[in-house]
């Protein structure tokens, strides 16, 4: 057997920093906890999902310098689990523990026109975009843009929030007044036949692996479900995989990078968005694979040579939306059912409450 | 859909108790988290394995009664993950909140020389044993018993501590004197071609879950490795299945219950323990089937409906004993390994630090 060079790698026992306290953290923490980690989590209140499973937690906002240090202090290595933290936060961290992913990918993943810029730079397509500052810019982007085209903020928003679709100029005055003068972008609409998604795992050896290309279907801007493996032709799969590569490499990310795309109907792949840590459509890989895109991240950043990404079934996952949550009895009882629930207090509408993924034997002509 | 009767289930969000912080409560635990339950660990030490994952923990001795009425008291249910603790403890916690299982089932599973008796009332074949309680009636029983034997303490030991083989009579007075005086049981020596275990979950509504019977290999007296599933044929498959129900029906235990079986040359099958709680001989359910034991124990001691035991891949688990953790960064880098270190920090000859899974695809004539 060959023995990796992991010489440099976390020993078990070692303590796993997360920025965030969320969902994603929580199953970050779940995974850590089974290769033998610790994790400690900097989250805003006491009782957040990723709080109630980890063994260390510090309760502080982002801009307490104090508790940042102190977290980082008592961290071996430390990632997180959304994007939108202040760069100076990651770069303090930085300086006292290996931050992974660090500043350089943020600084990309947190402005939609830097990361279309960067995307475009690789010669990977997007759609096609113009960044827009003043309402006047606003109407120059809807004539270049040819049409309908959907507005946004160049920073945070997500789950559709943040967003406003024009269709007509008449349109623009409303639009510019709602996004309140913030710096932003549009985006030319596109005509899709279906969404994917990437994810790409990359090691501090600049090893990559990705999982299978899923396709995701969203309901009033939130991704409702995801079919794993995505329904599309093997070569069209190469690409995908090929192009979620090419962006984690190009980053110099260590960790995983999630890839929204657009499949055209003349077989294109245009890249929607990108971010840099594990993504809901990725949650069907902690039942149907060996190695969740959780266990990925946290063999990432401890430095351990990545796992396998190949899964041993096909996957159907659906989120639990607000009130769907309530509905637990019903998918607890189905069998084949794997039934998430990420600890949230509160139901609201729009909410992510958890998950349930629906196993299959994997397809004769899927991949992976 | 039917939806099943769980009025008086455990609502997301519940906390369950758990008596134990070994790696069958951090097992417990990680599975109650992904359910969206809070864990609540009793146990002695701060840093024990399942104290690093739950949420809260109480540190106490057992026959602290003002902890364990405040640990009670702060649970909305209470397992175990281990069967030694005092009935008195089990008792008094039953009075406040529901404890599953129960004492009862204790009472059996505490004392060799019980759980022996209650199996054959069952008519169910162990091997022939008697109990002893002097130097004479070890001399009688090994009389009786033709031979070669193994004398073990009634209560307590593991792992193969607290047990002597006898072949000749010239080596009782020695064993006896090891036993130093406490209430034993001498059982015959049993002639067998294999050592499988089934595991049952038994939910509150009495419905029963078997997994597929494992085959376990031992070395020293620890379990070194499971195969799933034991290579037997369907026959004896379905007969050590049905032992195992008839016992966990039998005992009106809700949780899971082990039951370790010896295959005789003949195809007999002879019970030689069981143990109330998940079991080393069912970790491999974790990567391989959709539900988990540890899943199932949540499950069953939180009143909702018992998860579906088929396994997507068949597997191969092996136990990591003292220094074999030392080699995790060997099982992290082979494809298909499922790692597991349970946060141990001091590794001894012995003791169990985690264990590695080998997920195989399912086999033609495999079951489940």
């Amino acid at each position: 057997m060959v023995v990796p060079a992991v010489s440099s790698a976390l020993r078990p026992g070692g303590t796993i920093g997360v920025l965030g306290g969320g969902q994603l953290g929580r199953m970050i923490a779940i995974s850590a906890a089974q290769l033998g980690y610790r994790t400690h989590i900097f989250c805003q209140h006491e009782d957040d999902p990723a709080a109630q499973v980890a063994g260390i937690v510090t309760i502080a906002p982002y801009d307490d310098k104090g508790a940042i240090d102190r977290f980082a202090q008592n961290c071996d290595v430390v990632t997180l689990e959304f994007e939108n933290i202040p760069t100076w936060v990651v770069n303090q961290i930085a300086q006292i523990r290996p931050m992974r992913p660090g500043s350089r990918v943020l600084e990309v993943a947190q402005d939609r026109v830097r990361e279309k810029d960067f995307i475009n730079w690789l010669d990977i397509e997007t759609a096609a975009y113009r960044s827009v500052d003043s309402k006047a810019e606003l109407h120059a982007a809807h004539l270049a843009l040819g049409g309908r085209m959907v507005v946004k903020t160049r920073r945070l928003g997500y789950d559709g929030k943040g967003q406003k679709w024009i269709e007509h100029s008449g349109e623009i005055s409303e639009a510019w007044k709602q996004l309140a003068g913030a710096p932003s972008i549009a985006e030319a609409a596109v005509d899709f036949t279906a969404e994917i998604s990437v994810i790409a795992a990359r090691g501090i050896d600049g090893a990559v692996a990705a999982y299978v290309p899923v396709e995701n279907r969203h309901i009033d801007g939130i991704l409702d479900r995801t079919i794993a493996p995505a329904l599309i032709d093997d070569t069209l799969a190469d690409k995908a995989v090929a192009i979620a590569e090419k962006i984690v490499t190009a980053l110099d990310l260590v960790g995983v990078l999630a890839v929204e795309m657009f499949v055209t109907e003349g077989g294109r792949l245009l890249v929607n968005e990108i971010a840099p840590r594990p993504h809901n459509s990725g949650h069907w890989t902690i039942d149907a694979c060996a190695v969740s895109q959780f266990e990925q991240v946290v063999r990432a950043v401890a430095g351990l040579p990545l796992g396998n990404p190949a899964r041993h079934s096909d996957a159907d996952m659906r989120n639990l939306i607000g009130g769907d949550a309530d509905k637990w009895a019903e998918f607890v009882s189905e069998p084949g059912a794997c039934l998430h629930l990420y600890g949230k207090n509160e139901t609201r509408p729009g909410r992510k409450m958890g998950h349930v993924t629906y196993l299959k034997r994997v397809s004769e002509r899927g991949r992976g």
